[in-house]
């Protein structure tokens, strides 16, 4: 539903015009005539309407959108929250689901020696990239086909199901023969041919906010998902860009109860990008949980001084181990729990 | 400590001027002489020194600090965290402090039933404003000492320590006759006379961060108020500006462990502010706690949809009293109290 | 004018308590009620209204304002620009005014070299501060009293109007004494005993846009100018505060037409400080000029590599006078013109 | 070349460390040891090194890049400006550079019609979207090869070259064969797979800048192109995303001086999208000029109120025709032309 306000200054003829504009898209009209100035509602289900064609007529002062844009990733479309398994948990239950890992898979011994480290210290699920998006054309871009097959042989010793990224439509069938799950990163959050992709896939898909994206944005993307017909997404807030430096990014908490108010998808949050400091993880973790996340995903590594990307906000094993530890005290806390 | 770095070209004449300019200052130079280029490092201690004068010099590329700009408010300078007492509390301990009242000080029966109320749920200390900045001067500016009056009454009933807001240096010594804690708001952040004069006060400060400030210059205002003799200085984390429209502003979560790291201040978080609707307050309180707060600071009214300022943001007294419990129950898991 | 959508469950009772409120405030209503929501409007004139009250009312979804908070400031309330003599110019006519100096007075002869510089180079106004927002109290203050004097002995010199920044309400009548046109700085543009201090004074005002205010809230600060009795206001453009990190601040140049649009007021460009290096201020000087700037405000320093404060964005004379004459050029190519 | 900067009290040990990682990547190392702290200098040519994993070595405080990353893109590397030709006309000379056209092409007539009075009016380039990136999957999706082929059409019919966006690396070679110029939208400014298709063609690039990225990461993107063979790249700023909204993005009008400053590649400028309201595109247009743009692109659409997308920001060909007067005066003001 639109309202569109007409200037004070609109004539007869120019409000009709915008009533039958409004007409032939097959809304019904909501007029209301005042001293002042006249309003026109859109009421009913129409074919979408581009509300900048609707500013730009003749007599039209703005349009103000009164519901939000997407449908499939509202709460009003699906109250109850969206619940599915991974391995052996439920995201979007009582549980919460830890997500560990390096940020690139670096070596099959690095993944394996990780994996291990990760699975002892409570996580469920290995992260690790095979294809990384790197700002410099001469950084590391992550090994590939082979990154995946030594985290698939990770998820054979460990049991832990997979999460990686995949960064272009054309390589959605190779990383789904290997992973579990798909991470869209938060650059590619607008990639809508990669969206479409991952929609028609039947993988679990884990979508980063775009680093400047609007929630609704965020939304918007995952309807892409959604309207292609995979519905398990969760989203995944790891800090957005802001004048701030003392961190890489900002963490935008709040993201977490309104995506709970907002939408039926669970949201799982990234402190280790959304710090850019492990000293900060631990905390921003805790906080996670405390606001409401389904879920973590957090950079551990065995030497983080020798990773070869996201180093400095990357955990060791053991400072996962202790903070596993911390985050099931403040899952109790708020009755959920990490199993 | 400033690291100079000179162009590829610079002349020895170029790089002598910029080491002379250094000395006079007071400091020892530091050279580092490659095959690419010369580089500078002042040591020791000297005069203020402006980089941006340095910048300015012929054959110089650009200069990096080193160390933070701020002195007295860093960890460095006082390794121990800062404790005072306020009312029987002590802030900056083991102890979470709560802070909680109407976004203005509306009527003497609103403090006061707001006052026991908060009281009752398990506030430590009252807040409210008399004095309101508000960014159009027909919106209600606030009782002024008539409203100090009231807040003061409230303590005497309820023995709750009060903080409210002051605006201008003028009014310092007015407000410190009524309030126990003089609250800069995020508009002042940077008005240095004002923080001059609550530096020269003997009363306890609580420093909004300006809503656009980076964390350093936050730090450099609390510098202010310490440089003048003030020591009992409390960081108020209340949300950043930001692109996100679904949230008033952006709780900057991540500022709770940067200032416990950078700084012995303690760091209290206002979950209003920070998240401009009361839906998402609560989750944001415990947020908070669980990153490592010393204390909150809650819009509490008795009846919000009434609220001449903040209404859309504040909690009834019930959902204050619930959140206490919640509250609670997250300080427990990180071995904190409230009492 | 404000729109209250109620929420599709509102009861017929939610409404009434809605109209009830509305009509004692003295507006007349204006319902719509459609097949999935009612819509309410406010008309005509009545008491002030917090939006955020109405908001929070039992059955409200929200409220959306149809017309700007600002009213004085409104090209409605004065649909031609305001216009007004500085010295033998006029500001907000045909005439583009540049106002030049160093950003802090230093010494006498500092400043009366400059200014004769700048006079010569074709400055109409001199620019310098006497008082400095400074974010490091380690930082030079301003001369203070002494450097109003020696500003008012530079325009005594050369004859230029003296433009310079006020800081605090009690210094106002100082600074009237000895300035011309009194500068609130960024940093102050939401202090609100300032704004209104200066709203009584007889001096024109040149308002700097806070480092991250919406347009709308620097319109709002020129209401409390404006609604205190002083008509004579500028506003400044100086660059607002974002992510980007290789110039100091972000040059918002859509603000100059925006201004133009929703506001009677001229609008003068800081190309100074909205790039933040001197490199760059020729550029933006420009294309201030070809957006429709009323006038500018540059940084010039004789020795800016020993300028106190802002030497590296502060431009050298024979800069300036470069620069003067490829403004005229633009002024030109736009109908404006720079005597 | 990079400086890192040990802690106060790192040891021999942690120097040493820090030193052999160094020489293990091939670069020379330049050590000052100051009465306080210990610095490293990076000299010479090594192997890429990540700046996060040095910070992350026991003793290292943190390190500063001294030089920037992007080596191809960069004014070093090519002093001389790059130029080259698109039609009749030269990027990056003396001329500056016409785009006009509709933000996508909704029907051979369309098109059609729009081409013509853009010609008219003086463009030099069609622009027109097939593939259009949409926030919405309900939104009007651009009508694909069938526009390429219209577009194409247009380009016969009026002999100017076609610009038009490419959003997959699967399209590159398609859009190829109807296009002269490819453009990356602002969206896809970090696909990397789709740079790296673009940088394989030999058709010139219009590279958007993303709407949070840094100019930094927006050289590095043009650097990804330029790294795999394609020359002819043009950088094009089309505003970013602030706080503020009156306008749709916030024109980063310092980006002009600054690329041409640190880089070899032409610069164009987006007008429509950098205001996103038609009533500021000429102010913008004539700004860019002014600033040193090398050419613009511009939205021009017949009929903007019936637009499918983008109708708010669109220019009737009278208004484009009036603007391109404005800007040959402003073009020839600044030494440049518009043929």
């Amino acid at each position: 539903m639109v309202i569109v306000i007409m200037k004070v200054q609109a004539t007869m003829r120019e409000i009709s015009a915008v009533i039958a504009r409004i007409e032939d898209a097959g809304y019904k009209v909501h007029l209301s005539e005042g001293d002042e100035r006249t309003i026109i509602g859109l009421i009913g289900e129409g074919q979408p309407l581009d509300i900048d064609q609707i500013e730009r007529m003749a007599g039209v002062e703005r349009c103000v959108p009164v519901l939000q844009p997407f449908k499939l990733a509202s709460k009003d479309f699906k109250p109850d929250g969206t619940k599915f398994p991974i391995g052996n948990h439920i995201v979007g239950g009582d549980e919460i689901i830890l997500m560990a890992g390096p940020c690139s898979v670096e070596s099959r011994s690095q993944i394996l020696e990780t994996a291990h480290a990760c699975k002892e210290a409570g996580a469920h699920i290995l992260r690790g990239g095979a294809y990384k998006p790197r700002s410099s054309p001469y950084s590391f871009q992550g090994l590939g086909e082979e990154g995946l097959k030594y985290l698939a042989e990770a998820r054979e010793q460990t049991g832990m199901p997979v999460v990686t990224e995949v960064m272009e439509p054309g390589l959605v069938p190779l990383v789904c023969e290997y992973a579990d799950i798909l991470q869209i990163g938060a650059r590619n959050m607008q990639n809508y041919a990669l969206l479409h992709a991952v929609g028609e896939s039947q993988h679990p898909v884990l979508l980063k906010r775009g680093m400047s994206s609007l929630m609704e944005e965020w939304l918007m993307s995952a309807e892409y998902v959604l309207s292609h017909g995979n519905k398990r997404v969760m989203m995944c807030e790891r800090g957005i860009r802001t004048f701030e430096r003392y961190t890489r990014n900002t963490f935008d908490i709040n993201a977490i109860p309104v995506i709970k108010h907002e939408s039926h998808l669970p949201i799982i949050a990234d402190p280790s990008h959304a710090t850019g400091k492990w000293e900060y993880v631990s905390a921003a973790a805790r906080a996670s949980i405390a606001a409401g996340a389904d879920g973590l995903i957090i950079e551990v590594h065995h030497r983080p001084e020798e990773a070869l990307s996201d180093g400095a906000q990357s955990l060791k094993p053991e400072r996962f181990a202790k903070l596993v530890t911390e985050m099931k005290a403040i899952a109790q806390a708020v009755d959920r729990n990490i199993n």
